[in-house]
């Protein structure tokens, strides 16, 4: 069975190339997700680092998929399988509290991202996530590198490696590759390895069709995006922030990584090898420029959240976290629209691919 | 005419899509320019910031060129262009120096890069190259943001635009995309600006055939390409560089960007914007993990200079600049094998592509 085949048998709504919306800490909630899903997509609920609130969360979730008109198709074998995945970030959420709500709901997937120890402390939550829903709940981990893939195909065997690159938006690995290098460089590791079934999403930097395409020539059979669906209207999102998605362009030199914007706010708990991509605003100029001391700089920040919408943006302090294809997202749609423009843009591509072919293959040697 | 039609028009003798070699100082030198240019892809030969040897270097690419069996395919029209380019770092190359040598030699292009002012430093170099070869020498800019491509556009109007994202090894912007977001955003921003008749060129992290096609869908009319050909027959480097390009792996791990291989080397021209992306060396830990001065690291890296090929490594201070892609060079090659390769490879790709195209209809909404 192809890599896309798998995909398909396990999430049988699916269009492909596979389309993953990242499961967001507090704007990617039960509206994105089922949309996401809904339109072909795979979305996914963020649970988080405090889970909570995963059950009522879920509960939403499963409703809005009841109501959903047309329905998203499921094979009878799925029945009672929540067609959207879950997100954890996993030095905090609880896997006992979190196993729970798996069971109740099953979701399609789980995600999971940022163990203090990768990939050991995910085997407790692969094995047990797996033996409540009988394997109906799909494992995802979300890597950096090709050692962390490499470790974790070994510790767990998951249905998907969702390889972030250094583009990326919020949290990821404080160095990396872009997945321009990181996707082959993991699709050689693990096949090497004899991990050809595992398959591969990329994620950092993608927020159109051509970044589809590109991911597809690079070995995945699909893409996460974040930033993309930070301007749609289902994101649960302050209306300040997503002005700044849209406002900020050129994003490798808007958006910086840094990990002041979690000292500002308090958070505590990334391990050290993690930073965060968002764009530049006063709180890093203040903490990488002017050097001041952080103290000062989460008190201007809570003075800043007062502000509400006006907070945002680059003379502002709340955080704008972004990948690097931020300067790409010129437009709010709905979530289901954003799937369908990126689909038909990586086919366009990849038909101007194979039409720039035929002349290449003139002068091939 | 298309950007395809207008690249092959000024240089008869490339494949598409187009791959340059990068003209990576001391490195890329008359043999491994020409055995690019040979293969049908573009050679750059690197004159640096100190233009001392460079018509020496033409004189010698030169007769390399009239010796080539088979001989490198020019128009008429072109007799008297040398079918490799030069590349500058324009913060310390001297215009007046270098333009006797472009004069006599006219090769087809020059590369600029690194000036203290850009564009503005850039301006005299375009117009006194295109006025001494009647225009024969195509303009080549490297930029590494968005900003920086429109600005150079609309001052030089330059032939090709080589777009580095942040997976680069050697010198860049210091803050970055990677080619995954850059490139598309560089080219909406051209477009809306009716610079359409300005090829891109992908660079950074691209070391295969794989790349190559991801560059191709995000824009790119060709890529730029320099860790490969580090380890290739022709390049002039050091046999301890080249063993530790085959054997650093996880690329963007392995690797870290810096100012320390410059300031450890005595190189003080470089703007502030940029800084090199090398394989972590013992200079690099030194300065960066356990804040070692820079005087006693520079004395360290003078010692380890005696020690030949085993100064380099991960317990050696020799200065290995390589991109995010060097996990993926696996071997050394001619030049021109590796140029077969990769366009074989792209093409594969593609076609892979187009394959897996006519699934995906099958399920686009």
């Amino acid at each position: 069975m192809t890599l896309r085949s798998a995909l398909h048998t396990a999430y049988p709504w699916i269009k492909t190339p596979l389309i993953a919306s990242a499961p967001m800490l507090r704007i990617a909630m039960p509206p994105l997700a089922v949309a996401v899903s809904r339109a072909g997509g795979l979305g996914f609920l963020a649970a988080g680092y405090d889970v909570a609130t995963l059950e009522t969360d879920l509960e939403h979730a499963a409703r809005l998929v009841r109501e959903s008109d047309p329905p998203i198709r499921q094979a009878p074998v799925e029945k009672g399988v929540l067609p959207i995945g879950v997100g954890f970030i996993n030095w905090g959420a609880d896997l006992t509290a979190s196993l729970e709500a798996i069971r109740k709901y099953t979701p399609c997937a789980v995600w999971f991202f940022g163990p203090v120890s990768q990939p050991d402390d995910l085997i407790p939550w692969a094995k047990q996530v797996r033996a409540v829903t009988s394997g109906r709940t799909r494992v995802w981990v979300q890597v950096g590198s090709v050692a962390e893939a490499v470790a974790v195909a070994e510790a767990l065997e998951p249905d998907v490696l969702v390889v972030q690159g250094s583009d990326a938006g919020g949290h990821g690995l404080a160095r990396s590759a872009s997945v321009i290098s990181l996707v082959p460089e993991v699709r050689d590791a693990l096949a090497e390895r004899g991990f050809d079934n595992i398959a591969l999403l990329a994620a950092g930097g993608i927020v159109d069709g051509r970044g589809v395409a590109a991911a597809l020539a690079l070995g995945a059979s699909g893409v996460a995006m974040g930033t993309r669906f930070l301007a749609s209207h289902e994101a649960t999102i302050a209306p300040g922030y997503q002005a700044e998605v849209l406002r900020a362009s050129d994003g490798g030199i808007s958006t910086a990584r840094s990990t002041v914007y979690d000292r500002v706010r308090d958070i505590h708990g990334w391990p050290r090898r993690y930073d965060g991509r968002g764009v530049i605003n006063e709180s890093y100029v203040d903490a990488v420029e002017r050097g001041m001391a952080d103290e000062e700089n989460r008190r201007l920040y809570v003075e800043e959240t007062m502000k509400g919408d006006a907070g945002w943006g680059p003379k502002g302090r709340m955080t704008t976290y972004a990948g690097t294809g931020v300067g790409l997202v010129r437009d709010t749609l709905p979530a289901g629209d954003i799937i369908k423009r990126v689909l038909l843009e990586a086919d366009e591509t990849i038909k101007r691919l194979a039409g720039e072919r035929s002349d290449t293959l003139l002068t091939l040697p």
